[in-house]
């Protein structure tokens, strides 16, 4: 029987990730397989933190990528930070900030949630006020939020938080990479990303960052983590120190692909990548008002790498995404909760981050509507 | 700056996995990403749940790639199916059996050991005997211990486990697709595998599989599953179905390298695999004989893909393994605990499971010692 996997087409990968991957990253990733001890890959993963703490802006010694996608990034964060009975503000204005409440809730947290309009950002004056109603060991929001295209103003919202005196977890899947993201000038606690948004890898590995206090604050705990996956008192001795004691097996092709990946971005430069997504999206902006679309979010707030265009009358969702897959094999990706059918987002994310890229979809969507 | 990964050496990996991977999983890693909800990708998904049945000798429904490694995969079947206050049975007689005991602590499960010397089986005789003493809701074992190279004998545990009728949770990271394992016929409720053995893929899914009972089992627990990234009544969702509601972004690389791995496998024909591994097994300890070692484990309970020879006498363990690695770029693994410096583990898995990669591992042991 012919191979499933040979059949597969190239496909422009516009949606809200994964994105497409560039050349160079193929080739990392099937590069021989080391053993997951051999002092050649330990060299490697020590490169891959060098690298992620250069994206990060940071110099958090427990910088490494956690061996699950994006959301076990998320859990791993919360999971080690948060014990039972830990007071927790989750910022919500779209979907990942809701797993971000859902996850801190199993994990017996006393979660508050302050939620906004989709397509809306979190309001600092908003988080003030509830700050200054409650005392908080953690506050946690999302930087780049997938499902409706809206920044938030992550630095702002870090100031109050430092001035509370919480711990201050930032979700950067989308982000890392394709916009201004300042990890330690921000005042952020615990980072967690993924790989196939910005970075242009494919999806598999989650990079976490857990600045000086929040490690100090994982150390102390007074109940073991309860994931052992996800444990980062036990990963902490396989990514750091002379010993190298055995977690588990790490995804080795995966990082092979990711220190590819980062090293595009940093040959690159990474103000210079900020600079050419920021570029595209303006382009992107442009192009689609040719179409009749108009964006579903005001203009302080767009993320440069997740465009929310909404669907003009007369112009069916499900239709028209299935044709660009089918004809042309460009994948967009469409609104979720009540912003289904209302909105495509149209990702813009590394690699992809070209003019060429907006015209071969907007030629495209010449030809279908 | 040169690329790290472009310096990457071909590596034959004869330690306890991840194992040498064949060329067509190379190539089959390095395919176009797709997106994860992208329909030729769920074919590709639905073709790997098939595939993974016919290698595990099941029919479960849920059967499918958690997107992690190995030890993923072990929290995955024991956070499912653990709720607090939980008696569970862990069967040990290595690290694998101990890390199954300390995750199910984490659960808050009331956690009994049944402990036997490394190196050594787990004795049915001691099984029935504490079967008959308490009542448990979980029975768990390893089937091949890849710390030691003793094969347990699953089947007959599982008679036992059966008459008692509590869930048994086999651990098949090491055994799936080089020996005999037959999940349904053999009464395993629920099972994990890692990807880097004897299937040659690189590391980075954990397979799985749940019986109908421990689906069930699932579907009436009391509590949610503490975590979210391993809940398979999320991922149910993801993977059944017609909805396939997004839950978190698969591997999509990954899952293509396991799908080729598993071709490769079904095409050789399982039952003619695990003899190939049976013979190389007979066809090393030959030829380690010429050498002087011997076997650390009786006959019967030997595994034939980790093979724990006993270092003889004047052959310094660390220096000859680093002149392996260093001069003839091959891989084997050292022993833990207790055996550290006593053992080799010496791995024949998947495409490794070849007469002449043990001649050449023996050819290179000659000049050195």
């Amino acid at each position: 029987m012919k191979s499933l996997v040979d059949q597969v087409q190239e496909t422009l990968l516009m949606g809200p990730g994964p994105s497409s991957v560039p050349p160079e990253v193929y080739k990392a990733i099937s590069q021989y397989s080391l053993g997951h001890l051999d002092p050649f890959f330990i060299k490697i993963m020590d490169a891959i933190k060098a690298q992620l703490r250069e994206v990060m802006k940071t110099t958090n010694a427990i910088t490494l990528p956690m061996s699950g996608t994006g959301s076990a990034g998320m859990e791993t964060v919360l999971v080690n930070l948060i014990e039972r009975g830990d007071s927790v503000l989750v910022l919500i204005n779209g979907v990942f900030g809701g797993r971000m409440k859902e996850i801190a809730e199993r994990l017996g947290a006393d979660v508050d949630a302050l939620e906004f309009e989709w397509g809306t950002p979190v309001l600092p004056a908003d988080v003030k006020a509830q700050l200054a109603a409650k005392k908080y060991k953690l506050v946690a929001v999302v930087h780049a939020e997938t499902s409706t295209g809206v920044a938030n103003p992550v630095e702002e919202i870090g100031k109050l938080v430092k001035a509370h005196g919480a711990l201050y977890i930032v979700d950067a899947v989308t982000s890392l990479g394709g916009m201004p993201l300042l990890v330690d000038e921000w005042g952020i606690d615990a980072l967690y990303s993924g790989t196939q948004k910005c970075l242009s890898c494919p999806p598999g590995l989650a990079p976490i960052s857990m600045s000086d206090r929040a490690t100090e604050v994982i150390k102390k705990r007074k109940t073991k983590v309860p994931n052992w996956y996800l444990d980062l008192t036990l990963l902490m001795s396989y990514w750091e120190g002379s010993s190298r004691a055995y977690h588990h097996t790490a995804p080795i092709n995966m990082n092979y692909a990711l220190y590819a990946a980062l090293k595009l971005v940093l040959d690159e430069g990474l103000e210079t990548a900020w600079a050419r997504h920021r570029d595209v999206h303006l382009y992107l902006i442009d192009r689609f008002g040719e179409l009749g679309f108009t964006m579903l979010v005001d203009e302080p707030y767009r993320l440069p790498m997740l465009n929310a265009v909404v669907i003009p009358d007369g112009v069916e969702d499900a239709a028209v995404r299935g044709r660009l897959l089918d004809e042309y094999r460009i994948e967009i990706g469409g609104g979720l909760g009540a912003l289904a059918g209302k909105i495509w987002r149209v990702g813009l994310m590394g690699y992809n981050a070209r003019r060429e890229t907006v015209d071969r979809l907007v030629d495209a969507l010449k030809k279908i509507i």
